[in-house]
């Protein structure tokens, strides 16, 4: 006996843009199929209640060719599905679908209620500029690697980095709680080590441990950084969840800013028609979960991510989203110190930089090397 | 001035092995590469001490050309740079190099010791078995559905599904806390419905709400459902992470059977030579993260999953793994009743089918739709 329903979607319905790989054919068959799928999962003739039928189940708005196989379809879904929570509206959005193959996310247009129930960035772009005073200029990151050193030789680095002007240093992202330099040494020391190299420059360096803690003690790992002098935080989504990291933005007890790392989370936008867009994927997930910046491989460098790739994650990164801030994009992934002029065309000056080996490549003095950069972001 | 290291790595090594799609010219590099990025990501030249280059960047350990641009790649690394956690563990394995495309896990060969790192699966099949007092069939599993609909009618499913024999009823993976059925209320009620159904039938039936929580409130989630007479817990580690299932499966105040959903997952094994296989995927990973069944999309359903993929999954559920128990295949996905038959081929009678639709498709009564399921279950 199933009882009648009488569903009260007073709210507003919220809009996912998918590209479809399909046929004339059954193209319109699929995308039906999608709207069933992230929503009811079950046979519409089954459902006895109208009110399920017609509000619960997604909207197909439009459905347009813009390939020979391809097309691009908007879905729209009554935003009390989600229930509110980033961890359900990711489901909404590409849950039992992300099963499928030639079903790529695009673009999420986001209700105000829904954009409402998300604080996003803490900092955000002009955030992240005044705490680390600077106006005008790109941003510079650094990490302290390889994994395998001891807490004393990484916390040198940090010193000799921020000595010479990088404005962010952060773990690499292998770094995590290994006897070689477990985390609450590491991030002790580096943390002091980058303070006294601000009391000696007058600069705002700030060290970005990495948060990459078992679930359970994921808190624990950030209020410690956060007492003993880390200035912001890198999260790997990938490994814990995208809401675990909102929950690390959110928490005013921390209040840091957020660095947003892809590892193990490649696959979420590897190139073919699966999973999400680089525009959703590294700006508007990142943002939602309350990223301030966004690192990912910059084209030219070790990964395969093309100059259109790079030029949709800046869209991502600032793209209107109500009060949800724009955050910067970080590019990184092996770039040279030739290829910095590229960087102005792609993302004007709101990136920061995030340079690795090639830092070390241009000779064995460090604070040196760090001054070079800075003094190249200075001239940009 | 870098300090000198004296790395003691006294443990085993645990290899990892690779699909690579390379030309010939181009494979050797490729791998030496995988090595780096796994590790170091440095440039090894740069790198002055003789210990990290040597142990702590993986070893290829063996590389076979297995088709016209198609190789498996060995690769082995020292267990200590995983700080014996899950989270640098799938890190370590497919961390930045998830970003690239023509790599793909194939299987994990951990090491005693890493292994002796995780507790796996609480329950796994002979657990199970034993809770449920199901000695030699496949087991019955279905979902309340569709979202929407309130939890009185939940609950009314849950009691009829119960009585007619149904061994696990879940909730469908997109029942969160939406105002139609919010999570306390509906887990209550559904769990005393089950119990009711089982007081007039003697079976074991168990209710498994789903536990897809704000990061900050899962474990309060999983206790109030452990509290409220819930006799396992469906988990999303698309959503929320491998080590908070792990987390939730080792928590000896919850001590309930763990469900694996691949929602917002699908993109981990798409087919294309990324990611990670069925084989780890459903099996090796799923029972590091302490799961005792994985669902996965069973061929012939709405999904494209082949034979092959279904036998390799079943296969991952029950390779040796040392102490790490072997757990059920659960295939779901849109099966309709004619293809049962092929199931006792593909898995003997170790599995745990999971029908959704199928089982309202035979008629308005669902209590006697259970009941004929579980005859076919009880003559298989």
């Amino acid at each position: 006996m199933l009882l009648p329903v009488f569903l009260n979607l007073s709210g507003e319905r919220f809009s996912v843009t998918y590209q479809i790989d399909s046929d004339k054919d059954t193209v319109h068959a699929k995308v039906q199929n999608l709207a069933i799928e992230q929503t009811v999962e079950f046979p519409p003739e089954l459902i006895p209640d109208d009110d399920i039928k017609n509000k619960i189940i997604g909207h197909v708005e439009s459905l347009v060719k813009i390939g020979e196989h391809t097309y691009e379809a908007t879905i729209s879904y009554a935003e009390e599905i989600t229930g509110y929570e980033l961890v359900q509206l990711l489901n909404v959005i590409l849950g039992n679908s992300s099963l499928l193959v030639g079903i790529r996310v695009e673009q999420l247009d986001l209700s105000w209620n829904l954009l409402k129930a998300f604080k996003g960035p803490r900092f955000g772009r002009a955030g992240l500029r005044e705490l680390l005073g600077i106006r005008d200029r790109p941003l510079l990151c650094t990490a302290l690697k390889p994994l395998g050193s001891p807490t004393q030789t990484l916390a040198e680095l940090a010193y000799q980095f921020a000595l010479g002007g990088i404005d962010i240093i952060k773990d690499d992202h292998g770094l995590a709680n290994q006897t070689f330099a477990p985390f609450f040494e590491r991030v002790q020391n580096c943390a002091t080590a980058v303070a006294r190299a601000n009391r000696e420059t007058g600069y705002h360096c700030i060290y970005a441990p990495n948060i990459s803690a078992p679930a359970d003690k994921l808190f624990a790992y950030a209020r410690f950084a956060k007492d003993y002098g880390a200035g912001a935080l890198m999260v790997s989504p990938g490994l814990i969840g995208f809401d675990a990291m909102r929950v690390l933005a959110d928490d005013d007890s921390i209040a840091l800013p957020i660095i947003y790392h892809p590892t193990f989370q490649g696959f979420l936008s590897s190139g073919g028609t699966i999973g999400f867009s680089h525009f959703v994927q590294y700006g508007q997930f990142a943002r939602l979960a309350g990223a301030d910046a966004s690192i990912f491989p910059n084209q030219g460098g070790r990964f395969a991510y093309t100059r259109e790739d790079c030029i949709r994650i800046a869209e991502g990164t600032m793209t209107p989203m109500d009060s949800i801030k724009p955050i910067f994009p970080m590019p990184g992934g092996g770039m040279l110190s030739h290829q910095l002029d590229g960087l102005l065309d792609l993302y004007g000056k709101e990136f920061i930089l995030l340079i690795g080996g090639g830092l070390h490549r241009l000779g064995p003095d460090l604070v040196e090397n760090s001054r070079l950069f800075r003094q190249r972001m200075e001239q940009l």
